[in-house]
Formats: C-alpha cells, sequence, structure tokens
C-alpha cells in the first residue's frame, strides 16, 4: 500500500478535510513511520490559515509526531521496524554547515528542512506533516522514543517540549536560581514543569489567580500576578531567568524590570515585531531579551531521555483527526489544558470504512 | 585651604564657569585627592543641559578622575598620602546588599551614589564631579592607579574603559572569537582596543571608510561598511559578540542579523527608547541583546592593571578646563580623536592668578 491519508487544508479559507497522497519512495537512510499520535501546535493554525504568508496548499500540519517505525532503507541503520520513534519540527538539513556538525540541526546555515510546508531537499516538493497516518523521514531525524515514555504525552514534547527545554538548559536553570514562567499554554505549562524539575525555584507570572492556581499543580512554587503592582514592583530585580511564551506582540517592560542583574527573559512565543524597549531597561541590571527556537536533535534525544527517566510528560487532551477544525477553534480560544493530541487510530479507522 | 574651584553648569542653558565650593571634610574611610587629569564624557553634557530632566544646579560634572591622595581619614586604610589614584563613575552605595556584596557597587539594590548629579548618602546634597581641583571620596570607591599608566591617559579608562571592558569580558571575548564594534566613538575606540588586546578578531562596522581606517590603527582586523549591501549580507550569522556603542536610538536589526547562533549584542551607548524588534530576529539564531551599564569595583581595579601591564590606553586630547565649552561643542560634531581630557593644572593658574 503505497497511499497514504492525512487531514490538510486546501486553501486558506477552508478547513482541514480528508486529503489523499503516495507515500515517498525510500531514499538511502530512510525511515518510515506508522504516525500514532501528532500533537496539535499554533503553528499549525499559522500554517493552514496562511498566518505566515508562506503557504503551499494543500498544507498538511503537525510536527509532534511520535509513531512506529515500519520499514527502513537497507542503507539505514539507526532505526528498525517495531521501534518506537519521534519526528519534530524538522525532517532534514545540510548536516555539512558548522551548526548542523555541532548539533544545531534547527539553525543550519543552509535552512533546515520543515517537517511541513518546506522544500524537500532533493524534489523541491512541499513537505507533509504528522497529521497523516504516514511519514518517510531520514534517519538523522528521527528520535527514539525511550521505554516507559507514553507514546500519546510525549507526543507535545516534540514542539512544545524542546522549544522550553532549550532555553531552560541554555541559561543553567537549577538548583538556587529563580525562573519565571510567562503564559501558560502548551508552551507554559512545559516550561512550569521543566523548570521545577530541573530543581530552580519556579514563579507562574499571569493576569489569572485561576491560572496560577493551575500552574501551582503543574509545580510552581509561587504565582506572580502582574496585574498586582504592589507585588510586580516587590517582583524587581528578582529573577535570574524568565521564559516568555506569550504568544503575541506585548510590552516587555513589565517583565524585564524583574530580571536580576545578567538576568536574561528569552522569547519563545512572539514571533512578531515587539513593542520599543528602552536602552535604559537593558543596562539597567545589565539585562539581556533574547529568543530561542525549538532545538538540535542531540538536545531533542537528551530531553525524551530526561523525561522518560524522570516520567515528566505534558498535560493532553487526545482528539480525532476529524475533531481538528474544532481543537483549532478552541485553541484560539485557549480553551485546552494544554495540548491537544491527535489519537491516529481515529483516521485509519476512515481511510478503512471508506 | 578648604576652598575648592570647578567649572559648573548654573542652569541648562547657560555655558560652564567657575564655580567655588567648601570641601567636604573628612569622614570616616574618606580620602581626600588632588585631581590631575578629568576626562570629558558625553554623560556630562547631558547632565550639563538637563537633557535627562534630573539635573540639579549647579551642576559640576566629571567621572573620569585622576589624581594623587593629598590626606586620608585616620580610619582609611588602603590608600595613603601620594599615591596615584582614579574615581570613576560611582563614589558610595550601600556595600550590604547582594550586588554589592558580589563587587556590582553599580547595581546597588539600594541605588549606587554617583559621581556627580546624585544626592549624598548621609547629608543629601548634591555630589559634585570631576571638572575641580579637589575631591573627597570614600576609599572603597578609590581605584589604584597602577604604577608606569600615564596618568592622563588613564582617566577615560574610569568610564569609557571600563564601560566596554566590562561586556567584553562577561562575554568571553577571546582568541576564536567573532567581534565586531559599532561606533567609533570614545567607548568604541576602546572597545577595539580591548577586543583586540583581548585575542579576538575584531571588525569595526561603520559607515565610514575613513572611520575603518581609523579603528585598523587602533587594532580592528577587519572593517565591515554597513552601507554596503553585500558586505552586509556576507557577514550575517558570523559575529559572537557586537559591542554597540551608537548613542542614539537607532534600528538593531541591520546588526543583530550578524549574530550567529547565541551571539549577544549588548548596548552601551543608546539609552533611550529603541525602534521596534522583530521576535524571529531574535528566535533566528537563538540571539541576544542586552545592555551593560559601567562596572563594579573589582572589575575597574581589574581593568586599571591590565592596561598597565600591556599598556593600553585611550586616545586623547588634552585640553584646559577653560576650553570645557569648546569642547562640548567639537565632541557634539564628534569631532574629538576619541576623548578630551582636561589638565587640572590650568585651573590651579586660574585659581591661583585670581
Amino acid at each position: 500500500m503505497t497511499q497514504a491519508i492525512g487531514y490538510a487544508a486546501p486553501s486558506a479559507n477552508a478547513p482541514l478535510a480528508p486529503f489523499h497522497f503516495e507515500r515517498r519512495a525510500l531514499r538511502e537512510g530512510d525511515v518510515a513511520i506508522d504516525i500514532l499520535y501528532c500533537g496539535v501546535c499554533h503553528s499549525d493554525i499559522h500554517t493552514a490559515r496562511n498566518e505566515w504568508h508562506n503557504s503551499v496548499y494543500p498544507a498538511l500540519p503537525g510536527h509532534e509526531i511520535v509513531g512506529r517505525v515500519t520499514a527502513v532503507h537497507p542503507s539505514a541503520t539507526r532505526h528498525k521496524a517495531g521501534d518506537m520513534v519521534a519526528v519534530g519540527c524538522m525532517v532534514d538539513s545540510c548536516l555539512e554547515c558548522r551548526e548542523c556538525k555541532a548539533g544545531y540541526e534547527q539553525h543550519c546555515l543552509n535552512g533546515a528542512t520543515l517537517t511541513y510546508n518546506s522544500p524537500d531537499r532533493q524534489t523541491g516538493e512541499n513537505t507533509l506533516g504528522g497529521y497523516s497516518d504516514h511519514i518517510v523521514v531520514r534517519e538523522e531525524f528521527v528520535l527514539r522514543v525511550p521505554d516507559g515514555l507514553d507514546p500519546m504525552r510525549a507526543a507535545p514534547l516534540l514542539c512544545a517540549g524542546i522549544t522550553t527545554w532549550s532555553p531552560l538548559t541554555r541559561f543553567h536553570v537549577g538548583p538556587g536560581k529563580e525562573v519565571a514562567v510567562v503564559g501558560l499554554g502548551g508552551l507554559g505549562h512545559m516550561g512550569v514543569k521543566f523548570a521545577a524539575a530541573l530543581g530552580a525555584n519556579v514563579t507562574m507570572i499571569t493576569t489569572s489567580p485561576e491560572k496560577g492556581e493551575d500552574a501551582r499543580h503543574l509545580g510552581a512554587h509561587e504565582v506572580l500576578l502582574s496585574t498586582d503592582r504592589d507585588q510586580m514592583k516587590a517582583s524587581r530585580s528578582r529573577f535570574d531567568f524568565i521564559l516568555n511564551t506569550i504568544p503575541v506582540a506585548h510590552d516587555l517592560h513589565p517583565y524585564l524590570q524583574l530580571l536580576r542583574r545578567e538576568g536574561a527573559m528569552v522569547l519563545v512565543g512572539a514571533i512578531e515585531p515587539l513593542p520599543s524597549i528602552h536602552g535604559g531597561m537593558l543596562v539597567s541590571n545589565d539585562r539581556l531579551v533574547g529568543g530561542s527556537a525549538i532545538g538540535g536533535i542531540p538536545l531533542t534525544q537528551e530531553m525524551l531521555d530526561f523525561c522518560a527517566e524522570r516520567n515528566i510528560l505534558p498535560d493532553c487532551e487526545v482528539i480525532a483527526m476529524q475533531d481538528i477544525n474544532e481543537a483549532y477553534a478552541r485553541m484560539l480560544k485557549s480553551d485546552v489544558k494544554y495540548r491537544f493530541v491527535i489519537d491516529m487510530a481515529s483516521l485509519k479507522q476512515e481511510k478503512e470504512a471508506a
């Protein structure tokens, strides 16, 4: 059977609908994967709706993929049929530049190939993502899902997980560090879990007391209400590190002033023009503001291994493939705790019924 | 003789003119200094003209001070009469908070006392700076000028020097690092000298081929013309660190895109609202942008010792105290290579003639 099925957006304004396509024949080093679960990321919506003005249609999203290897090209050595594996936001890169060689394939100087909506390096064809029953990926971009890690709940680790794990570990978040997380969505909730697991004292910064309570259940030690002037003032120059997961542009000053000397705030959500920052806010306390993009393959594997060892998993709501459009609507209302994961059994049933 | 003379701005719109004041009596731990030289910093102009809207008049600027100890309070142990010493941007701080204890007095949680235009911690009187023949400072804020360091040329190290030394050493600029300096004024020229002395490959980024040539003479290995699109494009993702000394707000994107993975650009000049940064520019290559404020006392001493050992000194133009208003006018036209230093002998002659 070389026919695959997925759910794709036929155009910017249309809902996602079933889409049939030919499986890619195995090339050198390729691994064929039977997709079991795929997480639903905000980027999926941006691409389905052409909100980044670069979508190619049909657009088939999904880059939080967990599945089982069904076949490998004879030249592939890293994985074998039957292995539980995962694929994140990238499926290829040059593997020859200094960034690829250093394990930062997401910053490939020749441009990484994204899991969806990206030209295949060999054919130029538009890549199709994980909202599908099947995907073929070169072995270097296929991760091992460690034994004991729930495959369904592992799915969001491939984007929401690594996106938060990367800056937290880069900035040495751990015991003795005061760390804040701003925003409690798919990324924020993983930020809280990871920062707590790494041993930091974790504060959730939120406008909502309810979200504050939720964050405590996820592992936050303290809650700071950003609407409370006195609380915010009392927390000035307090944090070593702030993980900012707010997905839209916003004034950074209220958070920047909370950074202590040489503290850093890293943005992982607001990939758009930001309001003006005052130079004095950076000079004061020698502060830093930065960004972070997912993570390289070695770091992603390290994170998966850490999650298995420490039993750290996203909080997920499982949906059927057929519910994707409704899921998008709910995500836009922040009505999900904290990540939708598509169970691809639903798609396979649809295929068999057809 | 308890009377001192200095040059002060009597109001925001008046030129600096002679100003007589009483010397401060020595308090616990105080050191009295006969000022020999004082560098002229842009902050002096901002304060003299109330451009930061916080000036107290008469405003007597100057925070790049070198002189000789004339007397010490009996309780002072760090310096003795006859020592060549220096005073920078601070003359006091709480010395008890975590930042002071860590040697970062400039970030004192209770607010450092600046050398001029700042309330004295004990009397609340407005501090008067180094455009004077005399100053009294508590010993913890008095630096040693090592033997062999030219006292005149050492003066600008106390602000221009430490302001560039601090971020360069914080970000581990050294052999194997690609470092760029943007802007070639008092700070930029020290940035070039220090970065080269620390062993980095140093690129001057400038709009002017002439400034590029000047930078080569100061130690820069390469010149990048920011007006040359092709050169700028070819330098994308190249630099580990960029020291940005431009003293006014400007678009950061052309420089940010030059940062390689995890590279940082630190601003030391533009203490004002900055134009919007696109979040994607930070997320791409996991970039950082930050600020840096002078440096603590231990680091300032380390820098002075390094300069003495390696014979690194600012390029200066010596002026008489009476020339200060003309010097300000020339600074505003960037007509100085690279720092004016006032020879206080001129002031003492004026005092004696009076």
